[in-house]
C-alpha cells in the first residue's frame, strides 16, 4: 500500500492528518504539483485517470483517490478512533459538517487561489472574476465558522472528527489568499489552537 | 420525521430516489425555490442556518441537512439494500464515484445554470463567464461518464449504488442548460435507459 502525496495541497493533508489520528503508517510517495507530476501520461494511465492527489495505491494494484473516500477506506479497516461519527445520527452529522465546511469554506478559498494566482494559470481555466468573488466570500467564511463553534468544542459537535481534519486544513489554507484567522473570531481562534496542538496536525 | 424537498432541484431528488430505492416512506414538506421559501427568517433560524434543502427533521427535532449526509442517516438505520458499498474497499470505491460525479459533472452543470439563468440572479452572485465556461467544459464530463461506464454497468462496478443516483440526477439536470445524452454517448445512453426504468427514477 502507498499514498500518492504532495506536501503543498490541502487535500492530500486531510489524508496526512486523518492517517496520524488512527495511528496509521502508509509509505508515501510525494509528487510536486508545479511540476505537473500529478498530470503526466504515466500517472494518468496507471494511477488516476483525473490525475488527482491524494490517491491510494492498495496491496492487489487497484487505486482509490478522493480524499474522503481513502478516509472512508481506513475508517472501516480501522474503526477506532471513530472519525465519521458512532452512530446514524452522529454519523449523519460528521457527514453534515464535514460537507459544509468543504463545500461552504475550503472550495471558496480554494477557487479564491486557483482562479488568480499565476501558479494555476497552466492548471486551470482560470475565470479571474469568480476567483476575486470568492476571495471576497471566504472572510464570511471564517466568521460563519467562528459563529458555528461558539457553542461547541468541535466543528461536528463535543467530539473530534473528520469535520475538524476538513477545517482544519481549510482554515490553513486560508494565507494562500491573506487570509488568517485574526483577533475577531475568538471561537475559532481557540478551537484552531486546540487541533493544531493534536500531533496529528504537523502530518 | 419530516424531509423538506423541492421537485424543482436535483439534490432533493438525489433523496427521494435513494429513499425509494430503500422503500423507505418520509412526509414529503414542499418548497418553492422560485419563491425563496428555503430563504426565510423562520427557515433559517428553525431548520437550516445555511438556507438549503433537502433538509430532514427527524422525530427529535434536529436537521441533517446536505443531501449525502440524510442519505447515509438511511443508509445506516436501514442498510439493505445497500447504496454506500459493502466492504472497505466497495464503500470507497462507491464514495470515490459519488465524489467524481459530483465534482466533474453535477457541479458543472449546475455552476453552468446557476451563473447564467435569470431564475437565479437573486439567489446567487453571478459570474456569467464561470457559468460559460461551465457549460463549455459539461459535454466533455458527459463524455467522460460515457467513457466510464464502457466497461462497466453501473457508475461504481456492477452493483447500483448512490453514485448511479448521482449521476441520474446530474445528467438529467443537463437539460437546464440544453445538454442531452444524445446518440454519441452509447454508454451513457444504455446506463440511463437503465437505472431511468428503476421505479425509484420517478421519486
Amino acid at each position: 500500500m502507498k499514498l500518492y502525496d504532495s506536501q503543498m495541497a490541502p487535500n492530500p493533508r486531510r489524508v496526512r492528518v486523518f492517517l496520524a489520528e488512527k495511528g496509521i503508517d502508509v509509505p508515501l510517495v510525494q509528487l510536486d504539483i508545479g511540476k505537473q507530476e500529478h498530470k503526466t501520461d504515466d500517472f494518468i494511465a496507471s494511477v488516476n485517470q483525473l490525475g488527482q492527489i491524494p490517491t491510494l495505491e492498495l496491496d492487489d494494484g487497484s487505486h482509490i483517490s478522493e480524499s474522503m473516500a481513502i478516509c472512508r477506506y481506513f475508517e472501516e479497516i480501522q474503526p477506532a478512533p471513530a472519525l465519521f461519527g458512532n452512530d446514524a445520527k452522529d454519523k449523519a452529522i460528521v457527514e453534515m459538517w464535514n460537507r459544509r465546511v468543504e463545500f461552504q469554506l475550503s472550495s471558496c478559498v480554494a477557487a479564491g487561489f486557483r482562479h488568480t494566482n499565476k501558479f494555476f494559470a497552466e492548471l486551470e481555466d482560470q475565470i479571474p472574476a469568480w476567483g476575486e468573488l470568492n476571495q471576497q466570500k471566504a472572510p464570511g467564511r471564517f466568521d460563519w465558522l467562528d459563529g458555528v463553534l461558539a457553542d461547541r468544542e468541535f466543528v461536528a459537535g463535543d467530539h473530534y472528527t473528520v469535520a475538524d481534519i476538513t477545517a482544519l486544513c481549510g482554515v490553513d489554507f486560508g494565507k494562500v489568499i491573506g487570509l488568517r484567522i485574526g483577533d475577531d473570531r475568538p471561537n475559532l481562534a481557540r478551537w484552531h489552537a486546540a487541533v493544531s496542538s493534536r500531533p496529528s496536525a504537523k502530518a
